[in-house]
């Protein structure tokens, strides 16, 4: 190595020490006669000063030139720092380099930021200068961490006999769920590649192969339109075992998070994660999601709602529809009149009609613009329904099971961050279990699959596969930190009968799974274990983990919502010799 | 889980215990009115018995019909196996479990072929079956052997501070080296992604971005005509680091080889590994990846061929072209001349025009066709030059340095084969270095870059970059195993006008080298350190470690050489509204 030591390695005991150190130049100053440098790179941060009597004038003179951000390398002698001049911030803070020789290996010219400015530019620029951007503390940090949580995770599996086998990334297109990558072919023409939206069929495949236990840190593609917290490409950590149920995956799981969390965060999680339904998550949160690191839940009053003169409350309750609310701890006080309009604009954003409200005063009485039209004892039992007491408020929409859920849950997100309801580093655990097999497409009157069409039904659920579709139970659970789905898995039908059976509800048709999925109906037929999985979303949980709520900062090299790399300029224009290899010609969109 | 055990797991200390096993029928015998099953899983294989008193008349009828390769669960008692009906191969051989209970969790309709079948059907059946192929235990063992590999190599590096960083699959198109797979952008009209052919420029990103050291096992992709031993994806161990030169990554990689013979294979390698230039390798062995488990060299004949009367080597050496020759061991018995004559058309394959031979006779004389041609005095030289024995056979090329070298290179591996010159156990490991930088296309005139274009030249070659660039050598360096390249990398340039200069060279001008690597270029100004890496080839590490010679042995779900996934019939066609949405259209190619 070009250098003796690290610029995060030398303590006092290394004094008197000939060192010769790389890195880059975090800062310099001129004082007393000597330049002082700041020298960095990934392991830390060294003080080297360049002064008589080690450093000629000369050498001085050139070192009080050097711009930020060039990379040097130094020779010296590792010294005391004066007294009252040591740093307890750095782990080098008691020694410095008395430097004698000095190079400099690359000269920076002036960059456009430099990674330790406080007041960063944005993140356009960051990411077209991601080698700059990269150079900042903080994502060194959180990609060190994602290193960190990734080793751990293969790690723990390789420990419990999984083995890691690589999964094609060049597959087959099934139009299923999200819209696929292609790939042209240029050896078949007018056939295509796709991308992996996720190895789920090869896994199933290595479950019949009898590979028992398969792990893999598997990349997996979407064409969808972005979101803040979409890439096209994403990584997850892909498993499948054979011969188990849900509660082998969630064991499995449940081992992975609290090592995790104990090595990663130092944090102790107490094990077995609880579990509950979909529908208890539906009925108390509103989401398959809930943030379970505050207590808020949805109280359904439909039955008082029934009988009140309130005409909005009763018509919805008589339509077959659903009132139902939270009580906001402390929030009479926290929202104004003119703060809960806001609040209405914002769930009308999910389908709402309004915002019913009441505030429970000192005295206990409920307060609204609408209480004049509740009896004194329907209040009441509001009220003590929702456990009411003065200074809370009170919520409530008045529709749809679904609008009730989407606005409610909104809003509990809302009033959980607006009233700071948690602990920011809190870790918060937990599963989400028997998720519906269907749901249907009201539009269109379709089914589709709500986790993907190979999840098996509940077995005590199988008789009414067919008969009650909307009915039936999946063998799905899904992990959910902090409320974010950080995993998602599901035990998988091993039978082909029951296979075909579901791609019929699904509407597709005989021919058409023989053409998609005739690999895996056949592999289905000669012995198929029963088998089961889950995929963890890689870059959540290293958001999570980290403690960071921007995707991009836990990827090296991310796309924008465009799906653009600013830093390569990907996607990029190709020869047209390219296209003509591949079949291919461009079509112009109309303007 | 399903089962108590694992069908590797049970011993003689588990006689008396109730167990519950799964896996799949191997083989069943009826004997004796009982049912013998062998019960296999991935860990192994366990006698079941179904016989009186524990089962029942039903369940061995039953189970005297359950087709080979079913899935089946059984419960049953650990019993001693009979005096004499032990099977020492098995682990599990002391025992069997008697069963009282069975259920069959998955038949197996006939199967085109079964994974014990000695009579293997062609490689197209396998592969269409590869839930079937996989099962075969040699298949097993090389995915298994693949995954410790990986395990090893990720650890190796992991404790050696390097981080873990994933580089993009969706990247940009850079037309140098092979053909790139185009990805069509949805939102990006009329532009494309490209998968990488390596993470080259990320890793030398992430060098100037800090991160020092840098790890990744890596997807690679190129679109080329595919030989036996090619892949379209191909995996890689990428790596690079900052402030280092050859002999830091060579000695970094040393300690891996050694570390994974020794925990893969049990077997000792000594460190250093030799080295050896790339003169040198082409001098002694025509090849820059030479096969060193054994000892047949090269040897130049030229000054003797330039004082015979033999017309084709005279007129060789006066063209200034080679006479060069090799001694095989014991070869003349081994080869009559029927077999010198194949040999023969066998060197015409490489452009050589004959094949001139002498055999040693047992009184030390040379015979050959052509003998009469020379001096005595000059077959001696010959002799000698090649220390030749009786018994033993001299072959000699006579042409241009690089047909002798393809010619001789070829002729060396067929007679090490043939002649079993080697222990195929032997893991033979070295280096080649200083490799030309450039290689000159003959028909153009126009210099490539023999490794990539960010290769840095030797220090003492530098200054004859520009006046001489054939004679300027690289700081690069391939590891060889068994005369396999297993690897190669290069120190890189870190100086952005040393980069300009050398895409000069190489034809690519001011603008084309802006647009396609402006972003290495500028990130070179901006602070770049010294910096190089290597990337071995995965599948070829795990053929070499596991004595496999077909990659396709190594790789779960390979593509065949018309780059076609046989089981899930990839490539495949697409919905034209799939082209609409990527602004595509297929061109049909003219029949």
């Amino acid at each position: 190595m070009l250098r003796s030591h690290t610029c995060g390695q030398l303590r006092k005991s290394d004094i008197g020490t000939e060192v010769t150190l790389c890195g880059w130049v975090e800062s310099k100053r001129d004082h007393g006669g000597a330049v002082f440098i700041d020298l960095r790179d990934r392991y830390g941060l060294t003080q080297v000063v360049l002064g008589p009597p080690e450093a000629n004038p000369e050498l001085i003179a050139e070192a009080s030139k050097v711009p930020a951000e060039s990379v040097i390398l130094i020779k010296g002698k590792v010294a005391d720092r004066l007294e009252g001049k040591t740093n307890d911030k750095l782990e080098t803070g008691d020694i410095e380099v008395r430097c004698h020789h000095y190079e400099i290996l690359n000269a920076c010219t002036t960059p456009p930021f430099t990674p330790g400015q406080s007041d960063l530019p944005g993140e356009d620029l960051r990411l077209k200068y991601r080698f700059l951007d990269l150079r900042r503390s903080e994502m060194q940090e959180a990609l060190v961490r994602r290193s960190q949580i990734i080793k751990k995770m293969r790690d723990y599996f390789a420990e419990r006999d999984f083995i890691d086998v690589e999964t094609p990334i060049l597959g087959r297109s099934t139009p299923e769920g999200a819209r696929d990558y292609l790939v042209p072919s240029r050896v078949h023409a007018g056939h295509f590649y796709a991308l992996p939206q996720s190895p789920q069929l090869y896994k199933q495949i290595l479950m019949v192969a009898g590979f028992d236990r398969y792990v893999q840190v598997a990349k997996c593609f979407r064409d969808e339109d972005l979101r803040a917290d979409r890439q096209p490409e994403f990584t997850q950590l892909d498993l499948e075992m054979s011969f188990v149920d849900c509660d082998d995956i969630i064991g499995m799981i449940d081992g992975l998070v609290a090592e995790t969390a104990k090595e990663v965060l130092g944090k102790d999680i107490q094990l077995p994660l609880p579990r509950m339904t979909y529908d208890e998550a539906m009925r108390r949160f509103g989401h398959d999601a809930p943030d379970l690191r505050f207590d808020m839940e949805i109280v359904d009053v439909t039955p008082v709602a029934k009988k009140t003169e309130f005409r909005v409350f009763r018509g919805t309750a008589d339509a077959g529809n659903f009132v139902r609310g939270m009580r906001v701890p402390g929030g009479a006080k926290q929202y104004s009149r003119r703060q809960i309009d806001v609040l209405t604009e914002f769930v009308k954003e999910f389908g709402a009609k309004g915002l019913a409200w009441f505030r429970v005063e000192d005295d206990g009485s409920l307060f609204s613009p609408i209480a004049k039209n509740f009896d004194e004892a329907h209040l009441a039992e509001i009220k003590e329904l929702l456990a009411g007491t003065p200074g809370d408020l009170l919520v409530f929409l008045a529709d749809t099971w679904e609008t009730t859920c989407k606005g409610l849950y909104a809003l509990r997100k809302r009033f959980g961050a607006e009233m700071k309801l948690y602990d920011a580093d809190a870790l918060n655990c937990s599963w989400i279990t028997e998720f519906p097999m269907f749901d249907k497409d009201e539009e269109t009157g379709n089914w589709h699959a709500m986790h993907h069409p190979f999840t098996a039904p509940l077995a005590e659920d199988l008789p009414k596969l067919e008969s009650d579709p909307a009915g039936c139970r999946a063998q799905a659970y899904d992990l959910v930190i902090n409320g974010s789905e950080a995993g998602g898995g599901t035990i998988r039908i091993h039978d082909s009968e029951i296979q075909s059976k579901v791609f019929g509800l699904l509407g597709i048709d005989e021919k058409t799974a023989e053409d998609r999925f005739g690999f895996l109906l056949n592999a289905l037929r000669f012995g198929a274990p029963p088998h089961g999985g889950i995929a963890l979303g890689v870059d959540r949980w290293v958001m999570l983990f980290a403690g960071l709520e921007n995707i991009r900062e836990v990827i090296a090299f991310p796309k924008t919502q465009k799906a653009s790399d600013l830093m390569t300029d990907a996607p990029g224009e190709v020869d047209a010799a390219q296209l003509t290899e591949l079949h291919l010609k461009t079509v112009k969109t109309k303007s």
